[in-house]
């Protein structure tokens, strides 16, 4: 164990926890460098496990002790710094006491998420991060083979990501998709169903949709948290599909619970 | 239509708009003064439809003329601030250019929101406002004969959980119980079935304990975001429940995708 006390705020060494509530910053500088944020014990021992390989680990000097085992587990430098000097740097009080960084892995191809899979969840534009995490920690949860994202959907393992599904971002296998207009025929040619979830007229409702499948694969395609799916990718499914609504003046669920749902009919009809 | 230029933050005719995102503040502020914020034309028409009596309507100057429609609905003082007034007074930037001040109505007794209920969801001690907003939305989506609030689960209408509902929460049959530790005889006195959600071992999966409860009135209880459902409440409970997971080492589900599956199988048991 490398541990290494960082007075200066400033010290290069800890460019990589520079001001992570600003999100324009970070996502250019986690692109540039390929690295990804880990917050709190438990997360940053899940992307070990799954086998990432840390840059650096930041402990708060307060939480030294309490987290000696987790420094010891981390084959990279360990930086301690206090309290004042964590909230300077990151612009947050680090009440949790550990922040890793890692370095990314180049994705998968979709192809390759895709061999064997018989369940997927396909998000086209959820922008936000909450959404993101919260969603892969329900499709790793209930058994989703893989999920694939459209190429401006918010990214899985920036930390808000990470945070909210608990790690489940490091479990659950997930590709990009590089095209987004034509994005869908990778999944049309290995003869999966493309169901669109999608409040209003003309749907079906989902289990119906599902049970109507049959042995085929399928795809479960959901949209942005505005305004759902684009009229090109409503227009490449097979069938739209919406879960059974009881009135209330309520037309559609917010994404997350929306995905919950799905990915629990999915895997309940496989 | 009672249109009113105020162009001082400090005015007290724009008090209710203080400092909307100051939560300490704010709770105390509606609490004394017995009301609740909307925000945003469709969240404000939706208080309106479901009868709530306004106090006020702010608007920016710049949406006066897009909003003039719901102006003239509002049966109250319509104070029109310029931007820069509207972010000083809410401490953010108005860009819906409308929120209005409502009056609260006495909450139903739990009594009176369980007549003739059979599928009711209690939350003990959920304490994020998005999330109980979210849980509100599957709620009354899903059609949940009434929701029942323990004394600590944040409040249905605070501004971010009614923005999170769409609004859902005004059309949500719901109450308060008085009594933490007691609670629950209330229910159990009208013959609920009382489900616990739980992750971990000894339980059963939902949809089982669902049927197993035949056509006796079901109850379904969920904790707080950290820690699930009290050893209190878990004891009460008749059955702990779990949704059925696949593994990838991810034990449980977010709150709001779990209580929306609840909601989904609550429903299609029903």
């Amino acid at each position: 164990m490398d541990v290494i006390e960082v007075p200066d705020p400033g010290d290069p060494r800890l460019a990589d926890y520079f001001r992570l509530r600003d999100v324009n910053l970070r996502k250019s500088i986690e692109a540039e460098h390929g690295l990804f944020m880990a917050e709190g014990e438990k997360v940053v021992r899940r992307a070990l496990t799954a086998g990432y390989t840390p840059r650096s680990l930041l402990l708060t000097r307060r939480r030294l002790a309490a987290l000696s085992e987790l420094a010891a587990a981390v084959d990279a430098p360990v930086y301690v710094v206090d309290d004042a000097t964590a909230e300077r740097l990151t612009g947050f009080d680090v009440h949790r006491g550990a922040l890793a960084s890692f370095h990314r892995r180049p994705l998968p191809d979709p192809g390759d998420v895709l061999e064997g899979a018989r369940r997927v969840v396909v998000l086209e534009d959820v922008l936000d991060h909450t959404n993101v995490g919260a969603i892969f920690r329900s499709a790793a949860g209930l058994g989703v083979d893989a999920v694939l994202l459209a190429p401006r959907c918010a990214d899985p393992l920036y930390r808000r990501s990470i945070k909210v599904s608990m790690g489940a971002v490091f479990t659950q296998p997930f590709s990009r998709l590089g095209d987004w207009y034509g994005g869908l025929e990778e999944l049309r040619g290995r003869g999966f169903h493309l169901l669109a979830l999608t409040p209003g007229p003309g749907t079906r409702p989902l289990p119906e949709a599902l049970a109507q499948a049959g042995e085929a694969p399928v795809a479960l395609m959901l949209g942005s948290e505005g305004d759902g799916l684009s009229s090109r990718w409503l227009g490449q499914a097979d069938t739209g599909v919406a879960i059974p609504m009881a009135g209330r003046d309520v037309d559609s669920l917010n994404v997350t619970a929306a995905a919950a749902i799905a990915c629990y009919e999915l895997m309940r009809s496989a």
